[in-house]
Formats: C-alpha cells, structure tokens, sequence
C-alpha cells in the first residue's frame, strides 16, 4: 500500500518542495493558511486540504515547512495534527528549529506513536525551486525509510547525522552562523566600498572572485545593487536563525561575538520597517549609518 | 633596451611571485634582510643583491612585496631605493597599504621622477606560488606599461582601477574586509559546532557545501581540524589588514561592527601569543573562550 504524504506549510520553500515530491511521483496533500498558497499548491498538482486536521488524517509521512518551533507545535498539538496521523507515522520537520526545541518536539511524538524525523534544509528558495537542498537529517532507520522518496526528491544531498532528534538541528543552526554573519558582512562590505568611493558594481566582481568571497556575498550582493527587496528570505527568518544561534551558544556557555554584532544590526534592519523584506535589506542599516546610498555610489560612477 | 626589474621582499608572498616572474622570462634583481630568503631567491635563478639601494641601482621598475606602509617608506626614503632607481622608474607596491599612505607614497615619489603602480593583491602564498593572484591596480598608463610582463608573471587577473593611486589601495581595504570576517567567523562557526557536540570534520563537509560558505572557510578550517598553524599568512598580517579596515571606516565615518568584532578577536589572538602563527589559529580564541578544544571534539567522534 502506498503511504499517505502531506505537507503543510506552503510558503516560499515549501511551494518548490511540493512541486518537486509532486514531479517524482508522489500524491501529496497539502494545507496552508493562505487560500492564495493552496490554490498555487492546486495548480501544480497537488491536492489541497481544508485545515490542519484534514491534511494529517490517515498520513504515515507529514511534511512540515512552517516558520518555527511555536508553528510546528501549533500543527502537531494543538491543531490536531498528531492525533490524526496514521500509526507508526513520520512527522518530518524542515524548518530551522533549536535543537532543544526539536528533542522536546520529538519526545512529544513518542507519546503519539509518531516518529520525527529532524530534517533542516539549506539552500533557500533557489534550492527548494530545484529540487537541490541540502539535507541535514537524523532519526530512527523507520524514519528515513519512510522519508526516502521525499528527500529524494527535494535534495541534492542528505547528510544523515544519526539517530538523535535535534542533532540534525545543531548543525543547521551552527551552519546558519555563517550564513547570518556573512550576509550582514556583504552588506558592511559594499556600503563601505560605496562611501569609499568603489565603483560597487566593480568592487562586486572583485570580491565574488577572490578570498573575500563567500556563498551569501555572490547571492545577495546583487539583490542590494538591484535595491530589489523582493523577499526570497526575509529579514525577519534571519532575526530568528540568529536567536537561535544565540540560544544555543548561551545554553552552551559559548560566546559568540560576531554573530552578536551580526544579529543586532538584522534587529536594526526589522526596527527600521524591513522586517518583511528581503533580508539582502540589511543593507538599509549601513546605507542609514552611513548616509550614502549604494544607488548614489552606482550614479555618481556613470556620471564620471 | 631590456628594463631592469627588481623585487624588494622576499617572504611568503614575494618568493613565489619572484619565481613566476623569473619564470616568465624576467631577469630578476632581489634583495630581503633575510640571508636565508635570498639564498632561496637565488636558487630559483634570481639574481640577488647585498642592499635596498643595490637592489635599486639603474632599477626600471621596483616590486615592493613588504609587510606594511612603513616598511615601503622605509625602502624606498629611508634605505635610498627611489634616490637610485632609473628617471621614470616605476614603484609597483603591491603590500596592503591604507590608501592614504598610498597616496602620500605617491606624492613623494613623485619628487624623484616616479610614478607609483598602485597594485595590492589577493590570493594569499597559494596565488603567489601559482602565479594566479588577483591584482587590484591603479596608476597612469606609463606604470601599467612598464609593469605589463610582471603583472602577467603574477596574475590570473588584474582589475585596472583608474590613474589614481590609492584607488586600488581601498578596493583591497574593503576587500579584507570580508576576508577578516570570514576568517574570524569560520572559527566562531566550528568551535561552537565542536561545543554543540557535532562531528567537526563533518560539520566542515556541510557548511562548506552549503550557503554558509566562504572562501576563508574552505580555505582556513582545514588547517584549524589538522592544527596545522605553520603560517602561510600570520595572525599578525590581518591584525594590521583590519586595522586599515577600521581605519578607512573610521575616516569616512563609517561603522562597522562586524569588522570591528573581528578585529577584536584577533588581537586576542596576537595577545595570546598566537601573533606569528597561521591566521587560522584564531580559533585558539575561541577555543580558550569555551573551554573545549577542536581536537577534543574529534577524537570524541572516533571513540563514539
């Protein structure tokens, strides 16, 4: 018998997701809040449900692509998620969770004879539209196997990090250190290279091939020379994966002073109204700080 | 006439650009107060000297590879380099200097009848040693042609960045920018990943695959999982390169928080007594500030 597959959280990630899992073959339900979200999930193939409950009844392999912690608990408790599932179901959980939070989740599940299966993803919008996430997972061998021809079908790569619940959660979080840092380093960069006088489109092709690369600088510098803050990620996704990293090195007595410096000034970017922009928007914080915009700095060189 | 060609500066950086140039077909002159150094120089087939201003006698076109802006003043007022080159030789300074040193660099050679090629460089001992490094020039059109066969030897591409000298100069400042927090943040990221409990060699496998990578990260974290710290670029050198950051900020009144943090971690590091090693031996910072080192956090996994 074919197993059930839902997935709830149809946003920018879990959009792409679904019409990968759709395209290899898989029936997949769906829920979302948004009516906007679930009509999209419709017109790829997929087949919407009306509420939380109704996407988890009968289902051996719940996808789960919300926000956050709060979400997810929302979902599996208190909507009725949990109750609903088939037995000896898989609650695979996507999003960027602290691994506390994951283990508290997962012991949960246990009382429902459920099993979660910790599976963050790397590699945004881009990676979910085509099918190349990176996986980062851990859980029981049931687990995986029932999540086979999902992470196939979303992923480039699984990383399979053991049978611990929020081990896979430790490192999305730790990885997301460097992803935060360096996208606020991209923004500290190209407004000091503006004010500095730099040709920013030519400081950009310096930088991206050269030592002072990193994934987030070539990605997102052009967003910030575009001033297009269509949200990819928002702002206010990276506030909350710093949280995280915060949380976890305090938990661990682990001082992390750049990923503070980092955090504060994405607090600062939501504090100036950003918050739901793309959080390449950041770069709003310097061109303030500094009064100079990147668009003058990019003018001023075509007049010259 | 063949220009005569030398090349003051002989350490990490300067010895494999000598050989590159010496490789192209360049007769070489050379000189470094290493004894050592030139004995190497000379066994690559420069032709080494006994001073700076031997070194500069009749000299068309002088490298300059020192550790900073006092060093060059150092060579080319101090030691008589510029009273001794050749009428309209030229200076290509290729240290990381703040464009403000650059410019006056400039300024006074110009009371000798030369002309300074701006021309700072990135790609760090492996660049120089392959002769791929990324040169960042500017200077007026007689500097580039009498440097032409050099930058060639030396380079996998040169960024040409107008007739102003210290120009080029602040592309690379903004430039280290990002390689400083890079630097700084890959050890934050694999200390708290080693404290968090996650398998460090895995945990590089992930991010450096993944959008939290950065050239410094693929580039540096090997030598902190090996401890490897013999220095191909020192602890010391990006204490000075984000000095120049700071100090370029600070004279546009631009802050920068990231770079700031970073510098900070790496003065600790230098006043740990970690100055003179491998820049990656940072992560000595991080590891003295949670207790728990990266070899730890490895034989833990081969045990488990």
């Amino acid at each position: 018998m074919t197993a059930q597959v839902s997935l709830i959280g149809l946003g920018s990630m879990g959009q792409g997701m679904a019409r990968n899992i759709i395209g290899s073959g898989i029936t997949l339900r769906g829920y979302d809040v948004s009516l906007d979200a679930l009509t999209r999930f419709q017109s790829i193939g997929g087949s919407p449900c009306s509420s939380v409950s109704d996407a988890a009844e009968y289902c051996d392999l719940l996808v789960l692509m919300v926000v956050n912690a709060a979400q997810a608990e929302e979902v599996l408790f208190a909507q009725g998620a949990a109750k609903n599932m088939a037995k000896n179901g898989v609650v695979m959980l996507c999003s960027t969770v602290s691994p506390s939070d994951t283990r508290k989740i997962a012991a949960q599940l246990t009382s429902y004879n459920l099993v979660l299966l910790d599976a963050p993803v790397s590699g945004g919008k881009v990676g979910a539209d085509s099918g190349t996430l990176t996986v980062m997972a851990s859980g029981c061998e049931h687990a995986f196997q029932q999540a086979d021809g999902v992470l196939n079908a979303i992923s480039k790569k699984v990383h399979q990090l053991g049978i611990d619940p929020g081990m896979a959660s430790t490192y999305k979080v730790v990885h997301q250190l460097a992803a935060g840092v360096h996208l606020v380093t991209a923004a500290e960069l190209i407004a000091l290279g503006a004010k500095a006088g730099c040709d920013v489109k030519t400081l950009f092709d310096i930088v991206s091939t050269s030592a002072g690369n990193s994934w987030m600088f070539s990605d997102r510098v052009p967003h910030m020379l575009d001033e297009d803050f269509t949200p990819r990620s928002m702002v206010d996704i990276f506030v909350k994966d710093l949280d995280l990293v915060l949380q976890t090195g305090k938990d661990l007595q682990a001082a992390l002073p750049l990923s503070s410096a980092a955090h504060q000034m994405l607090v600062a970017a939501s504090g100036m109204g950003h918050g739901k922009l793309d959080d390449s928007a950041v770069v709003k914080v310097y061109e303030a700080l500094m009064d100079h915009s990147l668009k003058s700095a990019q003018n001023s060189e075509v007049k010259s």
